[in-house]
């Protein structure tokens, strides 16, 4: 029935191939009087933010997997657990279990690939990881790409989810190439997603750090401030669905990649009004040594950089270095039912400038400095100056 | 001194190899009011049952071992952890740690390989994996199967124990082959098993689900119903010790294969009488599409089918179909000690009805429909109807 | 600018290998009526003392790494985890991440190759696993060895540490080897290490169980006495910061090898005395099959034995027979703050026994009676006789 030819004998299945990476931070905090009084006084801390290990291969020429896990967080917690299945009619790969859905360039990046040390302050509204079916393709120019997913929701660090009132949802994302020269040296991607979903237990709720985020100490040490206590939070809320669009826009010009995205969710509460949240960033990263910065025309992500020379006594190599720069935001502002008390809607603008140093393929050194603005309906404006840093080794 | 000469230069010592798999289950309950009044209400469930990693290997020529965990359940378990001797003088392998004791058909079928989601209700009177020493072996003509072991009982899910008063248990096993033809075509097993345990700390206790368990959501969802209540449930009561047996049989006739168990406990309270509680199962499977159920004649249970042709692009075929039916019985009827009052003494009867399609030799689907008869002592007959699906990827 | 020549292509990075061992341990106490009364009633114990798990390799020539977890103590808790840069001139190798810092000859052992169950009583005093950067090296004629590292201190499990009032250290060891003789036949080791920490929240304490450790019991019997309790125990106390000095000696002598260290430690109490607390321990080793316990010259350390003949049946060998004996000695005596009550200031003598049986060079059986006298200052003299049997397996 026109099926392709199959493909020659190949490797022995099952495959297994292990990796793995850390993320060693290191975090200053300096507050000003207000912002001790809106959040609380922030501890410095070191600690690993993350520390990832995976088994991953394929079982069938067609079937390909992943189990991979985080010891960081005092319990090794479920990262990408997942099955899928290639050159399916029709869909392109098919996919069953727990992964990043379709749902923002920013979050598609891997965090072992994203120029800063977090994510930006609209993370915090994106689905990310959950648990459900979902496919995803391009067309055959590669200048087009598509997904969607229909999850469980909202599942935990686990990759569970129960509830017998609802606890659905949709996510999609469609992305194109408009303009693509020379291989990439002069790009402009635009993409829209979109999310619906219908909470589990009727309960929802969106918080975010100032993109810093120490990493939790539930070990020997139970008197510290465990972790950066979020900056705006609109606590759990009785929530009948939710639903949100987000709009992405990147481009490259010779050594700068400019990257933005904007984000719209209005939740529908329980007893009381329809509200909407929204944020967007933009960001610029200049690479100094001259390294590209990849596209992938099929997940319509930036990926990263390879140092032309590597940091080795035999070379004498700089690695690679890139000068970045964020502004980020975010308005959580709402009539929150709940405990609007102890969850007031607040406004954040955060300011970041970066240095990534590559050492070699594997290897960087990443240095933040963030500028954090907060203003709280009762306390007024406030602000942070966090300072951090992170090794991480890949491999 | 007779010993036999050595094999020639092997492979460079120790070798190891990456293996795993993970359940992701989804679960629907529909349950009577009477049901709903002896268990509560059990929440519509998605989520990983399983999700294991081992590394596995030798480390000389007759030694082997596992270090094997399951990363489910909120904390990474042991499941095995054990290293053997093998081509022991007398006793064949003997092998120490923490592994599935010799008791039960069922049980000693791999969770990857057995026909239902969950194994039957006699599974909860089984000692299952516990740490201790014991060896196993068969004769020549791999007609007839054998299996010993002293064990610290009962051990948690860290492989550890401790208690003064007691804490040590037998566990045996013995199987025949009586009748074996055209290769396994046509087969009849019978086995008998047997164990005795004196608890640490004078306690014990047995419960069983309805064949169906959500895995538990120790994550970030702390009001749900966290896992699929038991049906039928002693409750901790003062023991003195535990003896138990359990007799198997088992046939294959072309592609139907039947097997069927029947087990007898009983508990000796510490101020209460002597109290048994029983239950037996019968389950049949019929494989659609042709393929042989392998029957593994050095440990005594059916293995798992490998399609004929793989659901792939190239071949276009349908994998492999199995329909499955099981019954089971369970009287935990009896004068506990302990909480009376919150462990009434219950009998359950399970009636599954199932399908497996093996996509490939390392991914499975699995559908199960059950229908729960519990009878409570006080709330009389009650039933709760369960639909559940499972995606197995296993390398 | 004076580079060496660079290496011919070697491996393709990174490269990965997995490995891992597991301690399963069984002890047995009996106490006098005093010891009973000191510290509680110690129940027998079976179970895994260790379990890890590690992905190590390279990512280029001069990076390597390691990701390694323990899974016996209810949650997957950090081992090493670092990257570490090597050739580096005039460091030599620099290390980023969580390890054994350079203090003690015992704590520098692996726990794979340590005599006995587990390190002497000063153990207690030392920094052992911290998060920081540090560097070691050696000279050309490997004769001596030096290495230093700044900490943040006290990281917990997870390798993380928090806190605004201090919480930096610094930890330094250097060793020579002014005797040593063909091969390592006889040699003599001699050593200095010292370490200073400004603990982070201001807090501190030391403790120590008799040279035994029961594993912790955090599964399914809460009943239980889940770990050996401290012997001795300065509870946690208001600190300024603390200074220790440790001495190493060492000393090969044909098959008989004798190593020996002694600590004082230097405590300042936030609004009480400075305080010391002291330990030392010797112990003797002895070869009884003839084998070498080589000597590490770039790290200082004893390694392990490789058995002339493997246990194995087409041998017939018995594999390595080890003896062994230790005295320690530590004094937690003070005028502790915080809570005196609970934790009085006692000292304690331990005298160990024991044999150690290689099976093969990844298999081993330890086997040790410890009798430990404790002196509290109100009830007065008390010991127990443990004993407690070990079996290793490692990849």
């Amino acid at each position: 029935a026109g099926f392709p030819p199959c493909p020659p004998a190949g490797p022995v299945y099952p495959t297994v191939k292990v990796s793995g990476f850390f993320h060693l931070d290191t975090d200053w905090f300096d507050q000003n009087q207000a912002n001790l009084d809106t959040v609380g006084d922030i501890q410095n801390s070191d600690g690993f933010r993350r520390a990832r290990l995976a088994a991953k291969g394929k079982v069938a020429d067609n079937v390909s997997y992943i189990m991979e896990y985080d010891f960081a967080i005092s319990q090794a917690r479920f990262v990408d657990v997942w099955l899928q299945f290639e050159e399916v009619a029709m869909l392109g790969t098919v996919r069953i279990g727990r992964w990043r859905q379709p749902f923002g360039m920013d979050e598609l990046t891997s965090v072992r690939e994203i120029p800063f040390l977090e994510r930006s302050l609209i993370f915090s509204m994106a689905p990310f990881r959950q648990t459900g079916i979902g496919f995803f393709n391009n067309n055959e120019a590669e200048d087009m790409t598509w997904a969607a997913s229909v999850i469980r929701y909202p599942s935990d660090s686990f990759g569970n989810v129960g509830g017998d009132n609802g606890g659905y949802g949709f996510v999609g994302r469609y992305t194109i190439l408009p303009f693509y020269q020379d291989d990439g040296e002069r790009l402009l991607h635009l993409g829209a997603d979109y999310y619906f979903v219908d909470p589990a237990m009727n309960e929802a709720g969106f918080a975010s750090q100032p993109e810093i985020q120490i990493v939790d100490s539930a070990g020997n040490i139970p008197t510290i401030l465990s972790s950066v206590p979020p900056f705006i939070n609109t606590g759990t809320v009785p929530t009948n669905n939710i639903s949100s669009y987000r709009l992405e826009a990147a481009a490259a010009w010779g050594r700068l990649y400019v990257q933005s995205e904007a984000q719209w969710l209005q939740l529908d509460q329980i007893g009381g009004t329809n509200e909407t949240i929204e944020g967007a960033y933009i960001q610029f990263r200049y690479v100094l040594t001259g390294e590209k910065l990849p596209y992938d025309r099929k997940t319509g992500v930036f990926k990263t950089i390879t140092p032309f020379h590597d940091v080795k006594p035999c070379y004498g190599g700089i690695g690679a270095w890139e000068a970045t720069a964020r502004w980020s935001y975010a308005d959580f502002n709402g009539a929150w039912l709940g405990n609007p008390a102890t969850h007031p809607g607040r406004q954040l603008n955060d300011l970041t400038l970066g240095m990534n140093w590559y050492v070699n393929k594997f290897t960087k050194f990443q240095f933040n400095y963030i500028h954090a603005m907060l203003n709280d309906p009762t306390i007024g404006e406030s602000n942070a100056n966090i300072f951090a840093a992170r090794c991480q080794l890949q491999f």
